[in-house]
């Protein structure tokens, strides 16, 4: 199926001319799922990715784990995390796991390098080798390890398709999204669990109805949303981690923003005092011009103070410089972004 | 100037779904400039970064550097490449300056680690800092300290547009591509060198020229240009180095292909016995999906065989791994890509 071209939002100036172009689509949406803003195919099904950990931990109040081992929003905050394995983050997954009686390695999202540059390099000169703790999805992992026991079923294969926690997960995500997931539109996920294709609309719509206490979701997701919410706006450190769009931006909101990045160049998110949604995925997959094209969208609907809109414009005009530190060129908003809003 | 949308050229699928869309442009022109296939707009101008490295190589021959400093066609390929700072090529250009008689603090592309991972892990181990040798235009930069010799020009800033050797390359570029650059088109490369903007058609045409030995170029080009195209051909662990797409292509098609990737997805090439030229640019900058589409374009140009094929559809059909080793999709031509051709 060859997709209509979206429009043009990010581009990258090498001295004076375009030399690379980012298209990409976006919807903002209240909890009614009218369309405010948009750019593009919004009905085409994406990969949502890591950008939707939040509505997928929405497993975790319908199996009742939440109330079982006592989480807390430090716990919820690091089950919608995509983390930087940074020791604040380790160490936070240790304690979610000791809370569930469960244990590192049951977690099946496979190892890897923090992806924080002080946190790889004490780990290399202590001679450490990474494990799942490091992996930057171990908070999810960990919350779905808690919704098995909560179920009472077996943990192993939790991360495949057909297992009872995949299940519950897909129908949670499914009630606010309100799509049905298919099998014909399903991939493994960087930590192996399934993600489902969805248009950015129902994307929009879910984040809208997680942000506002009267929407019509059945009570027990609405009284989840704002938990969700405030844990993820309240800890973006846990969320995200060092020098990341997500923990600047939550951080500098104090509490009226949730935001979400996912790989392959996806943002979902919502804003409390609006309660409007949006969800962002850039064709080609740049996580760059997904950056820039958050940043661009918080700063039009966010009534945004002048140090927020600077601090937003770090993200959506970001200079390149090259080995010798000359400045060469600079990602930025397209003059059609505007357009758009 | 808003371009019109390129046809999706590579497409990744995640499981069973098309997950990112590159877009892209390509020519395949001979040297008379009759364009025998393309895809997008061929007459938008882009930056052709380090695919047109053999082009401003013909500066060695018109500033008489060749023959002044009786260079080989070893010290030609590490002035046409883009290396990984393997022993081979560090020592390799320590030895081109040798023989021009400057040394490596003269070079002004800056320093970075070498790209290959061992020549990096070695250098580690050792406790030793990269160096201007290691960074991979360093042949580059070494050729145009010999242009600036071979001129009798001071060498100092022979990096800013303005100095007699980057004149002198601009004009070899022009005589070759057929086009004027404008100051209007400039961008500074990464090794701190202008990039000029041209169109692809220009490029493929070029490119076309240097594997013709009667083409309409000067004789001191089309001389050069079958200097050059044999350098490059059959010293492609010189030009790139391990594990590069470059590499393995040239080294297949034994002398009869010489091709050269750019930064931001582009890439150029020839092919010696039907004398045609390419010329590539991903819209997004993406090198997978360039280097999908080179390995397209020369498995349908070139009479390749099936072991050639073979190795080519390793680099057209590429899968990705997640962290727990599941194949989770792979990018690939798009179904669009083959009308082209």
């Amino acid at each position: 199926m060859q997709q209509t071209a979206n429009p043009v939002l990010v581009e990258f100036t090498r001295g004076n001319w375009v030399e690379n172009r980012h298209r990409a689509a976006f919807c903002v949406a209240d909890s009614s799922g009218k369309i405010v803003a948009s750019a593009g195919d919004v009905d085409h099904p994406i990969f949502p990715r890591s950008a939707i950990k939040s509505l997928q931990a929405l497993a975790l109040f319908e199996s009742g784990a939440v109330d079982q081992f006592a989480l807390d929003d430090r716990d919820l905050a690091l089950a919608c995390a995509s983390h930087k394995g940074e020791p604040i983050h380790v160490e936070g997954v240790e304690r979610f796991l000791d809370k569930i009686g469960m244990s590192a390695d049951q977690l099946e999202c496979g190892a890897h390098v923090p992806s924080d540059k002080a946190a790889r390099e004490a780990m290399r000169a202590k001679g450490e080798t990474p494990t799942a703790l490091h992996n930057n999805c171990s908070g999810k992992h960990t919350g779905m390890l808690a919704v098995a026991k909560a179920m009472g079923v077996d943990p192993k294969g939790y991360i495949e398709q057909d297992h009872a926690v995949q299940k519950l997960v897909r129908s949670c995500v499914e009630k606010v999204v309100g799509d049905t997931m298919s099998t014909d539109r399903c991939g493994r996920d960087g930590c192996s669990i399934p993600t489902w294709a969805s248009p950015l609309r129902g994307f929009a719509t879910g984040f809208a109805k997680l942000s506002d206490p009267n929407s019509d979701l059945p009570a027990l997701y609405t009284q989840a949303g704002q938990r969700l919410f405030d844990a993820c706006a309240q800890n973006a450190m846990l969320v995200a981690g060092t020098d990341r769009i997500d923990t600047d931006a939550m951080e500098a909101f104090k509490g009226q923003l949730m935001m979400k990045v996912g790989a392959d160049g996806v943002f979902c998110g919502a804003l409390r005092n609006s309660h409007l949604g949006f969800a962002l995925k850039v064709d080609d997959g740049s996580v760059p011009a997904a950056e820039a094209i958050v940043a661009g969208l918080v700063a039009s609907l966010a009534e945004a103070s002048d140090a927020q809109k600077k601090l937003l414009a770090q993200w959506s005009h970001k200079t390149t410089k090259n080995w010798r530190g000359f400045e060469v060129g600079a990602a930025h908003l397209s003059g059609e972004f505007a357009s758009f809003l």
